[in-house]
């Protein structure tokens, strides 16, 4: 990428990959570290990260979850515990081999995911039926070490991520926490980053190793990729046998927990850049945003420069007092021009112009970064309307995600159509018989896989592979 | 330790490493992880650094600091950039040697500490002096492997903490910054976790290597060990020139920029049950306690159970509706004794007793953790009055702590004096030379080294070793 130009030099639509690079380095949301593979998040980087966080941990608490912490270091001997799971990760795993000079007995796994190293512990922790349900999440990272070409918030092999780790005195209660935790997944998602989510369960090819089941949160990104943007997962006895998490029920018998794992993580953050952003850069949803309205005084000369700028300063005490993020740009010798492009590319939802002339008018004019529009404000409106002007931007952001989504959805039957659909970069949704034969003849065929059966599927009678009666509809694509 | 007894078997006074590990298991804060060194933190430990960690983050972004993220692996090379620093870490590295099958070539640290790394991305960041100052902090975990014996939250091998990376354009601005985080510390310490500390800087052997200066908060345990509780460094240009973060300033030269580095750890926690615990437990200030006021409805028939526990609901509603954290403890088939040992031996600073004869005068019975001591509350009255209960709880706390301090410092200008007060267990105020030859020989003679040249330290005129001029008094004491 040019480094020279301070603004986005590809269009998204001609080169997606270099665009996409460019606003995560040019919006100063993060930075290659000096290992390949890894990213440092700046602060506005990390401000998305803990807007997501915040939310996510109320959410968690007010269902009863707690945080706790564990060590990023793992023995060989736990992760090999569940031999599937220990299978799944081991060309990915970190292996830290000495410390000091001295080399180290068991070798220590960088933690890939914690099901071992948690349930070990629960298995200590739980005596009887009083100790459950037990709800714990952990605001971690996981290392994977990626062979393929990696991607800011895409594809790294460290990120940022919450992954929760629940036990059980039922098979029904686990189950029912799997649900909630991916609805609330997808509300998070719909309702602070604009991104419409198809949930439903992962076909068994597809599931995490180690899970009974994995249900999934999908969306589809502008270059016709489909993203997985989170996943929980219903263990059932699978982990709770090989690490003895078992319990004293009301009636004195030794019985085996049931389980639960579940995780989003920074990944969010690169979906969201993918399907909000555009030629100027950054386009960030309201609610996320580090810097919701930035204030550009406008003034060409001395005399108007302190008017203009009580009037700035004005803004922003209204602003602030309704707990809103709000930045006057103060910068001198740059002009209305530059700061303009600046925080549009940066993805600042919405600006606000404070000249003379608006002064004289007792108002301000604003700008909406999604769509180009300009309006006047009065000053004594700014504080009862801004509100409304905020949430009618992040609602057109997600209901243009939700265009998006759908037109990039092909309903068909005939695998000719399939193939031409999943070519031209759309999920399609289609019959299938249930088989895995056929889902790996598509995958070889299209590279396209089974992405998510949705809850609320339809059944179009015959498989879109082998015309043999389907089971369901499942939503098939090309995956990151 | 005794898995059978819930209680803690040992007393403070008779065996205070054992009561200390007691008290982090039993009260479920923390425990071991499978390797050696490691410690997983339990909801309640991390509920704990979880209030530490917001009132900090509050003040750090009220004072112009936000937060970034740093990957934990570091390339070898970066790592040995600034030698001094490198070679004051290098037997404590944690190295990744593989990756999967593969051999990595530069082989990669676990972060022991993120100067080199962050330095490294700042030096790209940084062009102008319009891009300073830049204060970033990160909340993360470091890795040293820890050789002597490791105790939770005091020397682990993996700690939570957060350390703070700061540019600055002139030498000022940075000691300011060295000064005003220093402050955040402290007043946190000893607001929130009812601590008091000393504030001062190291001495040049005891400073962070790298530093130009150390300043540090210290207090002193019951066990008459001293504990270094955060610093704040001065880092001068020793790390902007290797690692080349400079800035064009507003005269178009280029210049060294001036930089800080400042960190606490979830060791504040390990203090915090060091001070204030006694025989029966954890007694945790309120400001910190994931549960401040347990509610415990007592009933010995059907009849009065239904009114007792409408009595705590009401209660509960109370306290919630202020915000407080209050949890009623409804298990059945327990006595309130055995409710009272437990909470007791968890820490909860306040426990409100809800009986029949309570309900019949529209009162309760409430009972403060720190010094026993019961009284009635009208029930109309909780809302009003329990805030200002809390606070004296939280006073009281801080108070004794004090004496502890004052109790636990010996100030003396005679050597065997020094002597006898060292190995009593006491800190020693104390004339000083300011040579390193005379501290070195303290130090042999009596393992103790100087904590802290208070910055409101007086001068007794002599050094207390070598009797020559002291330039200063300085704190000296045995550490963990």
């Amino acid at each position: 990428m040019s480094k020279e130009s301070p603004g986005i030099t590809v269009s998204k639509k001609d080169d997606f990959s270099e665009w996409y690079t460019q606003v995560v380095l040019k919006a100063e949301l993060a930075d290659y570290a000096p290992v390949k593979g890894l990213i440092v998040l700046r602060p506005d980087g990390y401000a998305i990260w803990e807007s997501i966080r915040e939310t996510l941990d109320k959410k968690f608490k007010a269902t009863g979850h707690r945080n706790g912490f564990l060590p990023v270091l793992i023995p060989e001997s736990l992760l090999a515990k569940e031999s599937d799971h220990f299978a799944g990760f081991t060309p990915e795993v970190f292996w830290v081999t000495h410390s000091g000079e001295n080399e180290i007995g068991d070798k220590l796994a960088l933690r890939p995911t914690s099901e071992t190293l948690a349930y070990s512990m629960y298995s200590k922790w739980i005596q009887s039926w009083r100790d459950l349900p037990l709800k714990i999440n952990f605001w971690n990272t996981a290392l994977r070490a990626e062979i393929k070409a990696t991607k800011p918030f895409l594809r790294t092999s460290e990120f940022l991520w919450q992954e929760g780790h629940t036990v059980h005195a039922t098979q029904q209660e686990a189950e029912g926490e799997v649900a909630e935790i991916l609805e609330i997944y997808k509300k998070t998602v719909q309702e602070e980053l604009a991104i419409p989510v198809i949930t439903g369960k992962k076909s068994d090819k597809e599931k995490f190793v180690g899970a009974v089941y994995t249900t999934t949160m999908e969306s589809i990104m502008p270059d016709g990729k489909a993203l997985q943007m989170g996943t929980s997962h219903f263990l059932g006895q699978n982990f709770s046998k090989p690490f003895e998490v078992k319990y004293l029920d009301k009636n004195n018998t030794e019985t085996f927990a049931w389980q639960t794992s579940w995780g989003v993580s920074w990944r969010l953050i690169g979906a969201m850049i993918m399907v909000h952003g555009d030629d100027k850069g950054l386009v960030l949803p309201p609610r996320v945003a580090p810097i919701q309205i930035v204030v550009v005084p406008i003034y060409y000369n001395e005399q108007d420069s302190a008017r203009v700028n009580d009037a700035a300063d004005k803004v922003e005490k209204i602003l602030k007092e309704k707990g809103l993020r709000v930045h006057v740009d103060r910068r001198d010798q740059l002009t209305p021009g530059f700061k303009y492009n600046e925080w549009e590319m940066r993805g600042v939802p919405l600006r606000i112009e404070v000249g003379p002339k608006d002064v004289d008018k007792n108002k301000v004019m604003y700008a909406t970064r999604h769509i180009k529009q300009k309006k006047d404000l009065a000053m004594e409106s700014i504080s009862s309307e801004i509100d409304e002007i905020l949430q009618k931007i992040q609602d057109e952001m997600f209901e243009a995600a939700k265009k998006l989504l759908a037109d990039k959805t092909t309903k068909t039957s005939e695998y000719s159509e399939f193939r031409e659909a999943i070519e031209k970069g759309t999920f399609v949704d289609a019959g299938w018989c249930g088989k895995r034969e056929c889902e790996e003849k598509i995958k070889e065929d299209t590279m396209a896989d089974i992405r998510v059966i949705p809850f609320d599927s339809g059944n179009s009678g015959k498989c879109v592979y082998c015309k043999n009666p389907s089971v369901t509809n499942a939503i098939f694509g090309r995956a990151y």
